[in-house]
């Protein structure tokens, strides 16, 4: 479920393209948490262990814990608790669900700040006939301008980034050093499906004792566009995911299976009456939700918001946004600023897919018993998923829809961190020390779980970390660079040290 | 898409039990054109001929030609064009079209009166792990309380019927008669897409003259329901089955592929634009036509087909009805009778399918950049399929959807035949002689491509002849009775005797 990554991909198409400086950093100062010698010997300790890092990554990928179909759900927790005690976490604890389990771990260095860790263990589905190569093989593939490619589900999301997290931990501990900074660490098997029982994982007394500690809370990612562009948001969308089933049983008319096509001269139609109340979530012109009190709550951009926007306008591509989207207009004929404060501030009402009767070629005379609209709503602050739940339900009662079921499959909250917390100020600090500039948007328009940590109780800032490409997350040939052919883009080892700067940088900003 | 069989069966359901007499025919008189002995060495020539008929349906029943998928249709063809040969037919012509092959054929036995036959070569779909029976092996099984079915994919629907129309041909050659009138005979192998292109066969000009000289047209079929009921009906509804596509690219609005969903946001959505466009064309309640012009000709049922479907509608019992239908009430919770006027009378448009974006289980956040709905809608007198698909086009383009593609992929006019034509006549008089008296209606909901014989030039009376009974066309375990368990429904011989019969009679009644 969490698209916070396919959202960026689609939103920095086309960025301005960055002068980059020079990546040595063993020149830099971290502050005063390493000496440039430490440093040195850190990056040598990830350069060696760079065939070890490869593997673990490898072999977890050969694990797939698939959460919608139940499968190596209680391995690929095993592993990756397996992986924390090799990267040096002391306290490790399976925490059992309602659903699959989740992983707490500490990892106490005796530093004066503590830090928070997000992992998912699961990956989404795949259908291995898609791919050009296999999906669990994990294979190193060669590929022009981009450089060694390790190709396999779960590659950028978010096996490749989590394990480049581990193989700094594995470096700094190498190189013989204590880690700058405490980690408490929380990853869940169901992050593909909604996260649904994620938080019975991060409310646990002890989860929310050993989080209260921490200075906020980052997951890490591969957060470089092919050009080497790194996108920062201060937040992302909540989201509902749900169906509406429109039934002859439920509804007590029309037919309870399909039945011959002529019988709707004297039958009520499931798939009429689903039609009928989709008309009714949005504008008439389709475009804009209509849903009853769904969007009192919707807090409008603030002035800061609109700068940021603005912008970031001026440095993404519009005419490159467009053709990766394969659109002419945007809604309302928006300008391109326009476009992105929609996107960053608008809540939506979307159809993912129909399905009724007869699906395949051709035609067939048949009066469908049974119709559905797989739908997502995306909400942003203030709105909560539980309320926006209640308001499609009582808007379709209100108007003698209340047969049709809603059946919500996964969802959360929208999250938002501060502009000037510590995680998001040493992101900006790594960056620029790598010559980028993060183009920067209030939030994405993807979603992801954040809220268990910003919002009650803990309200720690929550975001993401991570130098480093890859692309294809939930789609085939999903890969994650491992060698980069562009000097801008950073490799795996290269991301492994923005990390080693990140956990630095962390513990010497004030 | 000849559907006027599973209309019937619906329509017929719990229709109240009949008292039929005994079924001794060699004492009948069929006017003056047979005598009971003659007709006794006929009778007897079908029964010794029982294995050839039968091999003869289980040959052609492997054979199957299937239009839409280019499957065996010149092969289906000349085992037609051979049938017709055995059978006595002089004249047997290969009819190209601009799709595939039909048939046209003539039997001259020197009678002052000419009968014109419809045949179909070709067969439904069928996806052979579904059946029970492999659908290509015409197996013959017992069936507890129906008898001895030969089960296969156009057993019924239509090979069945016509194989037995071609026994009762072998049955009169091989007795030493001679046929009572003259046969004018037309086929086509593409009645299941629609018969796109069978007009082409019917108005060549000397099929035109050949079927000129005709009393009337009929269609082998099996009329009697499992407990010995035949429905006659005086017609059938038209059709027209279409596709309604909204796209990005042909929009030029919303995505042109499907793209994730965070970008409802920015993008216009061809899911919701098929749904609005979707709700223009019923009626706020969704389920009544508002298609503008669309039904401006339609023919409101006249007092006699109002008497007439009153006394069907005693005789069906509603209670059946319903719950073959899976349906607890009729549309606007019309009363039984009400519900057949609906049935006969109201042009209807149907959602038969809805396909869009992610279909499979659970959800996928995407924005779909195609959505499309499988419609088919039926026309009663005097709407034509050509006006149908014109009134939907200018409803589209006047609302602002006309970018959304109305892609018609076959369907034909209504069809209508009078009730006291001879061939109508003959079909009353023969099931009398056998005790039963049909359950008549003005016309079907489903239909067939009668209007091609019915409507200029020919202006013919057209139906469907035949006793005998067979189920599941279009649908898995396809059947016809070979040999009856119930006395009262025929088996294959009986069947082909009923075709005897109604020849004799064709030739005596005046």
């Amino acid at each position: 479920m969490t698209d916070r990554r396919e959202f960026l991909q689609s939103a920095m198409a086309g960025a301005a393209g960055l002068s980059i400086t020079n990546l040595s950093l063993a020149k830099s100062i971290l502050g005063n948490a390493i000496t440039a010698d430490d440093f040195a010997s850190i990056k040598s300790e990830i350069d060696k262990r760079h065939d070890e890092s490869l593997n673990r990554l490898q072999n977890w990928i050969k694990l797939p814990s698939v959460a919608a179909e139940n499968r190596n759900m209680n391995e690929g927790c095993q592993l990756m608790m397996d992986m924390l005690k090799e990267a040096g976490f002391q306290t490790i604890r399976k925490m059992p669900t309602d659903g699959h389990p989740g992983v707490f771990a500490t990892l106490d260095s005796g530093a004066p700040k503590t830090v928070g860790l997000y992992f998912m263990y699961d990956v989404k589905q795949f259908d291995p006939k898609e791919w050009s190569s296999p999906p669990l093989d994990a294979a190193i593939l060669d590929r022009p301008n981009v450089g060694k490619i390790l190709m396999g589900r779960g590659a950028v999301n978010q096996k490749g980034p989590e394990a480049t997290f581990l193989a700094a931990l594995h470096a700094i501990r190498g190189a013989g050093k204590k880690l700058p900074v405490n980690l408490v660490f929380v990853a869940e098997g169901e992050e593909e499906i909604g996260s649904p029982h994620f938080g019975q994982v991060v409310h646990q007394p002890e989860v929310l004792e050993a989080f209260r500690k921490s200075i906020g809370v980052y997951m890490p990612s591969a957060s470089q566009d092919l050009d080497g562009t790194v996108m920062t948001t201060y937040g992302a969308k909540g989201v509902i995911e749900l169906e509406l089933v429109s039934s002859g049983t439920k509804w007590g008319r029309g037919p309870a299976k399909d039945v011959h096509s002529s019988n709707k001269a004297r039958l009520d139609s499931p798939a009429w009456h689903l039609v009928e109340a989709l008309a009714t979530l949005v504008t008439p012109d389709g475009q804009d939700p209509a849903i009853d009190h769904f969007a009192d709550k919707a807090r409008p951009i603030s002035d800061a918001e609109r700068k940021m926007i603005a912008t970031a306008a001026r440095r993404l591509n519009e005419a490159t946004a467009k053709k990766s989207l394969g659109a002419q207009h945007w809604l309302h004929d928006a300008s391109f600023e326009e476009s992105l404060q929609l996107l960053c501030s608008r809540p939506t009402v979307n159809i993912e897919g129909l399905v009724a009767g007869y699906t395949g070629p051709g035609g067939k005379t048949i009066l469908p018993g049974r119709a559905v609209a797989k739908m997502d709503l995306r909400l942003v602050p203030d709105m909560t998923a539980k309320e926006a739940a209640e308001a499609l339900k009582a808007h379709l009662a209100k108007r003698g829809f209340g047969d049709i079921e809603v059946n919500v499959t996964g969802g959360y909250d929208p999250t938002s961190t501060p502009v000037d917390s510590l995680i998001s100020r040493a992101e900006k600090s790594v960056c620029g020390r790598a010559g980028i500039e993060p183009i920067e948007l209030p939030r994405t328009a993807g979603s992801w779980p954040g809220y268990l940590f910003t919002g009650d109780p803990l309200k720690l800032p929550a975001s993401h970390f991570g130098l480093g490409h890859g692309s294809g997350a939930h789609a085939p040939d999903e890969y994650y660079v491992i060698e980069s052919a562009n000097p801008k883009v950073r490799g795996m080892d290269g991301a492994a040290l923005s990390h080693v700067e990140y956990l630095y940088e962390l513990a010497a900003m004030s």
